[in-house]
């Protein structure tokens, strides 16, 4: 079966460099998956995709050597395994708040006797190959969102279970929990503390934490901290920052303005 | 008639700001749309985009006052009228090398006597009002696209059919034309030198000029220059410049580099 | 944040005229939108629309001043949130038929603290506008529709929710489950004294009551009763009255039939 | 080969009933495919539709008995030959305005020896049947439109043309052609005239006349003066009139008005 | 009502042929539809295929009077509804492990006072038939996955649910749940075992049986032995197969080989 | 520039194994391209595929080393550039019956000074690599397809065209221009013999000859008589061969027929 270069660079104590999507096409995905990135993840809870243009997003990352990931837009047993028969060699789940979700999330995405992950790879051996069957649950990482206040309070019994090889923070909601403003990288004093918090739990329990930045500079520092798996930008945003630059380039620049 | 701002911003002499979309979708295309662009081009030529992603994005240019234009993949009365009739307020075309090209472009853009557009505005009413069938002619713009050694030859002749508003120039082909290396903004001499004749003669002939540019320096000098429509940045560049550049700050400051 | 019309129109006490879609389009949407309703609702549920057809109908509705709302298809937060991620500006959630279905929904329609609702409005806040995140909760209508048996034994415990904005009548589904025929307008004495009913608690209780209409007649009588949210008509059943009337007044007029 | 019911009914000099499609979805055309139309044509030109929907459309009509045809954008052989491909039966094309374009679309949708048509009815032989390439030839109907000054002086050498089953006046284009508003009913004198012309003429020459009506009754009147092929009513034009009615009602009635 | 042929089959003691379709596209499954299954099953669940794509699917086997069947992703009702109002004329539900499963599979198939159906048939109803409200009950069918050990364990509890009307083995799962190799046709005692332990209780419950079959020779054994629904092949294991047979036949043929 | 594989077997003498894509979607494509053959061809002519399939179907073949081929529909300079910038390493083009239009399809497919190929590789450049510009005249091949009395007729003149790479024969269209039954592959005898001279003109001009079979006995011999690009097979016709025999063996096997 194809590796997974996210436990790849995982055994050797290295960060992966993740890239976001949220824009349905993919031309828009093939850009970014030449553009070098260890990993891209579809999303498909805030992102503006749904299933038809998941897969054909991940047959564009399946040009490159890039992993695909799915976020999955809630743990719900019917999505997680499409996501997986599709190709995503792993998934991001948000809301998990208890050991139970983190159980299912296991149980979901690995097969009997492990979970209960139905069989049919459809894509999903064509793009890991024939000895899919039996490499695919060594293989799938699955990630669980830690961005509540229940979550919070259940991190070591979440972290605990089982199979959970990764957990990933999303920032914005957990600001909102901690009752802060949702951003991404200036988080308050709460959030970093919280954040901080994570890492280290997850780190005694030997689990990969994984968090969602905006700036190169915070995901770096994020990296360093010893998180190894950081997302930095996502299309929206890239379209977003360069158009409205160029947009006050030029208008900043026209006599008069136009 | 809703207005089409382009010919407001020429009565008074001031260049529109113009984006271009290469990307087939609707949510990329808003995003654009609300970055404040004047108008925004969606490429049927060189772009990945057809018939049926250029109605979703007109739509999605239509949540916004930014003028919506594209630029046809070819002379032909088929796919030009389509463009009108889906709602586009102007039209750029290709490869327009000879006086017939240009009387052609007029002819397919204007409904009778002037030219031979077939009526049947379907959507276009609706997006310019009830009063679409009297004030299309004078509302809608047509660019001919300069960028052939048989056109710098034909210029004078172009420029002189009787409806044409607007030239734009394409300096990666016009650069190929002259034996030149195909780039936006860098041009070689030969190629500068071209660019500022078709501008004199288009000045002489009142007929506005555009121009296909990289970056906001390059467009802010073509307007001082005298260029009244000047395109800086798409969808699909400002993603891979945006993710290149995120990947390689990541690149940069891992330790090990992953 | 842009305004919710149907927020200011119940503000005055007057009746909201609502659109139905089941056809997944953006160009049928985008004539219903012209047609001057207060708010059209994308049928995820019984119409033939999924989560790709959803945004293109939703930046349809983006070109008017009208107030974009989902029917999701059940009461799963993952479609509950993308629907409201993806801009509308209101949710109408079928099958609610306990206290407890009543808080789920406004648990996620809510951002923290009143709700669960997880933080990424990605094209919310294009739509919505930059203060989105402190505006939403205040600013998005949660419709429960009232349609079960069930739902009618619990009725003032699902009104006395703290945060439901309003109720939904579907009148086929309270039909059939009050044992008569399925039908939105010429309703058996059951469902008339039903509907009343609700009407009436629901008035107690401070919640808008919002009902399924087939013909304008009814949908006024209704609105003169007291509802404050009426439907009248669909994309689909204006294609097929019309189509329908226009074949049987050719087959009746035709020597000989054709 | 399954039987051309237009055909069919011309053999016994009746009139077919024909509806109008504009909007890009199969469920909107399986609507008006049961209404009962005699066929149904799927509008290249000024509809909302290309290749993509096209071919859902075709797949929605062959539900039903009714028979499929498609307007090309233009007189082009790459279009006129993949709508045959794809299954329609008959095709209307545009601004036919000479004898050379008339026998151009005889050409394209005959096969060798009569024409030029290339061979790979890859849906056409799966709606006909497997006697497609001996029975297309008499089975397709090919409509050429009269629309325009030039066709109205070519009317007799386009009319002899060997092979043309059909013409078909669109009054909207004839009438901007010959100096009028454009309209489809209630066309100004000159344009009434040139319809009777065109008819008169068809009649001469064995060629079955067809005209685009909005309205049931002026539908009734062309029938009677012996047009056998009358559009009547379109899918965006009930969904338009349907909703404007509707809103129209409500606003009416509404105290106060919303 | 437009009769299932499933049930008209049975009725006769009669096995019903049925394909499987993973390719989300309506050609691929007229093509499938006009070779004579007696019922093809659209697979949401391991098929790459979503919403959008399943209305296509329908309509394209609309075409033809195969049946036309769903297997929804999982036993939620807002999935399983949609496919019922789209058109399936029987839905087979993955995983249902305990009668709580198959009590709940029934309730969502079916209206009140039976089931608790939400009304609705948008299309459905343009499909089957007018009385489709008073028909549909009786005429969808129902299958209930038993493919996990938990399903083995609860067998006859499941069989005894009123208003099951078959069930349906997926060997691959079957034969993971019981620590097998996932594979169809040739699968390990343990599963032979299993498989016919099932198709025993089924019949002494009277409810039919069915199976996913990969050859035709396995899926004639099937139904000697009694299944009732048997399926063979699928649109992607045909390509898969043609295509490699294809190329070997190349690949040896060729000198040298390319 | 990443290599053009059919140019590789070329020097080497030996025979490119083409398949054929008829099914707009891009998971049937991936199939395909994971089955080995050395080139696909998207075939945009008689193929249900337009513009937008074909780009998801060029990215699903980009997932291997299979070479991207498109049929265009006719020779127009608008889509044989589109197909080259969505990253087609080929163009097959129907109907080059003249040396004019031999020369059109050199000129149309490369850049100045030897065509007019407009500039604009945007997504050709990320797949073929940042090089294109001046590698892609001597990477691409562009194929004239012979197959009418026209072309026979001007053999030579359209075989000793500077540029032209190759020819490719449609044996059905070959067949009906000159009187014969359309079959692929049990020609009639002048087919026969017109084929064989073809390839003996191809030689004897040192251009490439390939050929539309349908069966690989058929293909293999037609190498082995000295053509260099076979085509074996389609995904249609895999699925409807597959599908047939599949139902006629369950037919026949059935006691009783169902």
């Amino acid at each position: 079966m194809r590796e997974n270069r996210l436990r790849s660079l995982w055994r050797e104590d290295r960060t992966a460099v993740n890239g976001w999507l949220a824009i349905p096409a993919g031309f828009s995905t093939e850009i970014m998956a030449h553009a070098g990135f260890d990993s891209l993840t579809i999303d498909l809870q805030h992102g503006l995709i749904e299933a038809a243009s998941m897969l054909a997003m991940l047959q564009a990352i399946s040009t490159t050597p890039t992993v695909p990931l799915v976020r999955v837009p809630w743990l719900e047993p019917g999505i997680v395994m499409k996501a997986l028969d599709a190709g995503a060699y792993g998934v991001i789940c948000p809301m998990v708040n208890t050991r139970e979700d983190a159980q299912k999330l296991v149980e979901y995405t690995h097969y009997p006797p492990r979970g209960s992950r139905s069989y049919g790879p459809v894509r999903a051996a064509i793009y890991g190959g024939p000895d899919y069957a039996s490499q695919a649950d060594a293989t799938i990482v699955a990630f669980a969102m830690i961005e509540t206040a229940e979550a919070l309070d259940n991190l070591d019994a979440i972290l605990s279970v089982d199979g959970l090889d990764a957990i990933y923070i999303g920032p914005s909601d957990l600001s909102l929990a901690l009752g802060c403003r949702p951003v991404f990288d200036e988080v308050d004093p709460p959030v970093a503390k919280a954040i901080e918090h994570i890492l280290d739990r997850a780190s005694a329990h030997g689990v990969q934490a994984g968090i969602h930045c905006g700036d190169p500079k915070v995901a770096l520092a994020r990296a360093a901290a010893g998180f190894r798996f950081v997302t930095v930008g996502s299309d929206a945003r890239f379209i977003a920052a360069g158009a409205q630059a160029a947009v006050a380039a030029m208008r900043a620049g026209l006599h008069p303005p136009a």
